[in-house]
């Protein structure tokens, strides 16, 4: 048995890709850079931790939770255009990088090789299950974006669509991951349903607590400007929730102020957070973040696997969730 | 039995896609207006032919053939952004009018649904047969437009990496198709075989007919520029058949005044067409595509399928290969 990080380092030696053919290098340079940056790995050790509870040689599948890692990085090839980012985390994105056709072009073949991973590693009899479950979540994944590109031109968002956007782009694919490795692994429906529902409510969750994280957060480990989002203008939950509590014309003045990147960036912050305050949205923001995350747990406690399997997820759950930074 | 412009006439009708979700529309209608554009449908007109060699039920599969077509656009998405290219056959391109974000995003949403048409409709044990030829041919198309972006900027490209190139970006499509359809069909190992070479020596002649047509087609009914290529330098078979004849002198000149964008263009077309009459690159163009058309007429004449059943593939390549504009 493996623990997450156990399973972390095995990923790590794993992702560089000698199956990519050697002899178009302008194609797959900047495939691999993305693959070396640093990450957390989250999805494809989700996957094997789900696959763990029903099956103990994880090697027959791990070049599918490598696909799944690479499906990922394929996302933030693309989303990294259309957001025009220079860097992620620190690190140059690959269009910046290498251009704007490697990194459509990149991102294209990588999906391609998700697919063929899944293909060639999916257990006998099993191969249309998991493309469905896999088809579905990359579908929302898409979908999801395009609805993250139209709040940019949204002025009033509800908590509603503001769910739907976050469990489409990052929660379905958390959600799936787990599904796939219990699927792969040999569980019943009830078990893969619910350890779907697990990463979707942990996704939710962990979604809302980028959210808060990036006002209330701990600003030295965060590693990035305090209140970025408001500075930015994003609509993340505090803004959507203290949209809820106001009347027409607060909303107005509040909207003016939260949309104006003019404004002194601090004062704005400043006034933001008087605001947020006096709404008491930092307890609002965590109560739907602990709704989400007690949903998460529920849904784990009814998978039937032993409990001392089940506390590794439990642990990497606990880490995401109740990280301060 | 159907005639392959019945075929035409069915795809048309199938190709507007109702199991996108309407809820997203920002995503979808960028993909339904490439869909509706005018187009020759060879792809999937080559699938269905193939298949109803061995099954006259083509309506199972029909979805499979639209997934084709599909993967096609997804790569002409993609393609014109790469190629800055505001329009194609005389329509506004995906990127120029509806933006570089949608047209990126569009593209992979619309792959992804490809997969899941294969998935859903692959007879039942072939679903993994279906994705490995489809996967290998999806990876070279990827490949084939990295090659094609490099020779933009390669002055001397010999005639073996152009038969590469274009192998990977258009023939290898048209190839699949046809194994595909096979494979769905029936056809036993060699058939599939026989097929894909049919396909893939089919593809090489219709491209080198393409770069013939540009220089010695029917200016009125190709509707563009005649010698486009000359004046874009493009690294056609014309330019590399003519480099093969040369003295080091001579291709020094002459790509001198080929990659020349300054030069007056009807003046710089005139001086080339000169030069490839003199070293006869008419006739040596014609014989490279007479050769992959032979070859592709010999391995249509292996597979095992009654003449009349095959006669329809017959027409429809020579519809493609020998026309004049």
């Amino acid at each position: 048995m493996q623990t997450f990080s156990q399973f972390y380092n095995i990923l790590e030696n794993s992702l560089s890709i000698d199956n990519f053919h050697k002899e178009f290098d302008g194609l797959y340079g900047p495939v691999k850079y993305i693959l070396t940056l640093p990450a957390k790995r989250i999805r494809p050790i989700l996957f094997l931790l789900s696959h763990q509870l029903y099956n103990d040689d994880y090697e027959q599948v791990l070049p599918i939770a490598i696909g799944i890692e690479w499906f990922h990085n394929f996302t933030l090839m693309h989303d990294d255009i259309m957001d025009s980012a220079p860097l992620r985390r620190g690190f140059s994105t690959v269009h910046h990088k290498y251009g704007l056709n490697n990194a459509i072009l990149g991102g294209d073949v990588l999906l391609i090789y998700v697919y063929e991973n899944i293909r060639k590693y999916s257990p006998k009899g099993k191969l249309s299950d998991m493309l469905l479950c896999f088809n579905d979540a990359a579908i929302k994944v898409c979908e999801g974006q395009q609805k993250d590109i139209e709040f940019e031109q949204k002025i009033l968002v509800s908590f509603e669509e503001y769910e739907l956007m976050i469990s489409y782009k990052t929660a379905v694919l958390l959600a799936c991951s787990l599904k796939m490795g219990a699927l792969a692994g040999g569980a019943d429906n009830a078990d893969q349903n619910n350890l779907y529902s697990f990463g979707l409510n942990m996704g939710l969750a962990f979604q809302i607590q980028d959210d808060y994280l990036d006002i209330y957060g701990d600003e030295n480990k965060v590693g990035k400007q305090k209140a970025g989002d408001i500075i930015q203008a994003k609509k993340t939950a505090p803004y959507i929730l203290a949209l809820e509590k106001m009347t027409l014309k607060e909303k107005n003045d509040f909207v003016k102020l939260y949309i104006d990147k003019d404004n002194n960036p601090a004062d704005k912050v400043k006034k933001i957070l008087n605001l947020y305050n006096r709404l008491n949205i930092e307890e609002e923001v965590l109560s739907r973040k602990n709704k989400y995350q007690a949903l998460a747990m529920s849904s784990l406690e009814m998978v039937s696997a032993s409990d001392n399997l089940k506390q590794d997820l439990v642990n990497l759950s606990n880490q995401l969730l109740n990280r301060q930074a």
